[in-house]
């Protein structure tokens, strides 16, 4: 299912199997929320390079229906997928969402922000969820640690999400797709390395790192993953998630992480913000507004080979979707392609190299996000 | 430039050669207000066979301006469109947007909606307008007629159209592009005939009929086109503009019509609307929530082979920009699908039955719009 193909120092080169086909990893997935990266065709997400996708349990649970989706043939077919696709279970977004109503022992009840029904999710109501959707990793559902707070406080909600993660087990039972433990403990050493020891007795397919990237600083997100990466086992996938910039996934793929996810170069994308070699960009600024230059000169993909920045520039200022769609075009093939070098430089033993001349690149961009 | 190839009745199947290439007519241009059909990348355009689009002056010269399209080589090169470009006057979009100040002999005064500048549009100014965009086919600027309005209004309008239509002439001088008269009249056949005597007697490179689809009647418009069609040059093309629904393309065909414009494809797709071989179809509607079929099943477009109208209604219910683009890519393929049809009627002699066809497999719809 996960084989280590080669490392340098922390970092790994790894192959995922699924059932619907191989990941080769450090992988980026993005997020495909309702059934869509947002301004994406499946066709433009095979030719930016995306191996695999998220997809969201809470979301697709409300509209249209994991019970739809099914009838439908499962979330590949509905939405005309065929790689992998990756579910979370739900939890996160019950909290940042702020739909959260009441949280016990069995699980969550809160309002539908769709229509006002009462919706409860428990763990066993997560992984039927999932399975219904057809995913081919599972995420168990646990509490998303509040931040910041006293160490009982984690300590409790950890433990909680310990118990949820053994009924999720019992659940999936001996279904065919991948079951991901989630290590929680918010910024406390001892109690993500209790919540790791307690998931790793459960034997899950993989490991996934939560509760980051919910406001700590950059640093202190740096010592959670430094004190819990180097204790996680060696040989099964590792999954950062809602992670990050890409600045985030080189500290993410030295420290040995094998998969990450987020927002950011799809929302970004919408948002009129590009990454690229030489940096961060925006686009509305006005010294675009004459530039006859791609995004990125050093990029090949469609937007980059094609348009002018002074082109998307007008698109983002008359907002037409066709700058959302040539935008996130460019950020997730950017995203991809820092993956794919990551992934060589692994190989050839000159991850170090690489990741002095990326900073080096991006130290010299034009502007600040 | 303009080669009537055989006919079938009054239906014309030509060609109109271009500085951008030749177009097989009858035609339909989609419009691409901003620089872009809306939702759909230029390789999607051609995927979905259009031949030749339609630019909006007035937009483009507020937005980005059109010396600022000229310094980035041309509205061409702007949005990478290898095809030919027509481009409108800008006068009809002065009326419909209701941002016309003050109108004289010399031309119109208004506020620009962008900024609040103060912005005069002359034929002088149109004309330069349509130059610096690079447009293949440039179209002379016209007042629009109000509707209802007496005789006696409607045909100093006229006379004042046809003023401007001598200056726009003049304008051009010896530029590459062609130009296309407008014959205005408003419901009257008579203020018709003179406008089309009066622009004639200028010896434009092609005809079209403007101030229709304006809140006359289906029959009005009708009448109208019957009068004054048999009377246009029949070695010239004949624009009707801004229309129209796929009954009124058939009908415009049927009395002689080489080139159509209109939003309605496009922005019925983002409205949810589809136009199939079997009628409109409204996607929101609750019977597509579990309609695992496609759009049209005689239909070979990237969202009707791969799609389902489930899908679809569910990205509609979510308001996601894929939706958009799927419905677009399929409304287009459509329309030029159908004209594809109509030209090879036309060569076969098979227009009178095709037309038969096309009603009764229209009459089998399930929606009405």
């Amino acid at each position: 299912m996960f084989d280590v193909l080669d490392t340098d120092g922390a970092a790994r080169r790894g192959r995922l199997t699924t059932r619907h086909g191989v990941v080769e990893t450090p992988v980026f997935m993005p997020c495909g929320t309702y059934g869509t990266v947002k301004a994406m065709t499946p066709k433009a997400l095979e030719e930016v390079g995306t191996q695999m996708l998220l997809g969201n349990t809470f979301h697709l649970m409300l509209r249209p229906g994991d019970e739809t989706i099914k009838r439908l043939g499962g979330l590949h077919e509905f939405m005309q997928w065929s790689g992998p696709i990756l579910t979370d279970s739900g939890g996160f977004q019950v909290w940042s969402l702020g739909e959260l109503g009441k949280i016990g022992e069995a699980g969550v009840v809160f309002r539908s922000p769709v229509n006002g029904d009462r919706v409860e999710l428990t763990p066993e109501r997560s992984i039927a969820v999932q399975h219904n959707l057809g995913a081919d990793v599972v995420m168990v559902f646990d509490e998303c640690t509040p931040h910041p707070a006293p160490i009982e406080t984690v300590r409790a909600s950890m433990a909680l999400s310990l118990r949820w993660a053994e009924r999720c087990r019992d659940a999936h039972g001996d279904n065919e797709s991948l079951l991901f433990g989630i290590v929680q403990g918010g910024m406390y050493d001892e109690v993500r390395q209790e919540s790791l020891t307690g998931l790793e007795a459960l034997e899950f397919d993989g490991y996934a790192i939560g509760g980051l990237s919910v406001g700590e600083s950059k640093e202190e997100m740096d010592r959670v993953m430094c004190g819990i990466l180097p204790m996680m086992p060696v040989d099964q996938p590792r999954y950062l998630m809602g992670v990050g910039t890409p600045q985030d996934l080189l500290r993410g793929v030295a420290l040995g992480v094998d998969m990450f996810d987020c927002v950011l170069p799809t929302r970004n994308a919408r948002n009129g913000y590009a990454f690229t070699s030489r940096g961060t960009l925006k686009i509305r600024n006005a010294r675009h507004r004459m530039a006859d230059v791609p995004l990125d000169p050093d990029c090949s993909c469609y937007t980059c080979a094609n348009f002018s920045c002074a082109y998307l520039h007008h698109l983002d200022r008359c907002g037409e979707m066709l700058g959302s769609m040539l935008m996130t075009r460019h950020n997730l093939h950017y995203y991809h392609g820092l993956m794919a070098r990551l992934r060589a430089s692994i190989e050839t033993g000159t991850f170090r190299t690489l990741i002095e001349t990326l900073q080096k690149d991006w130290n010299s961009h034009y502007e600040s996000v």
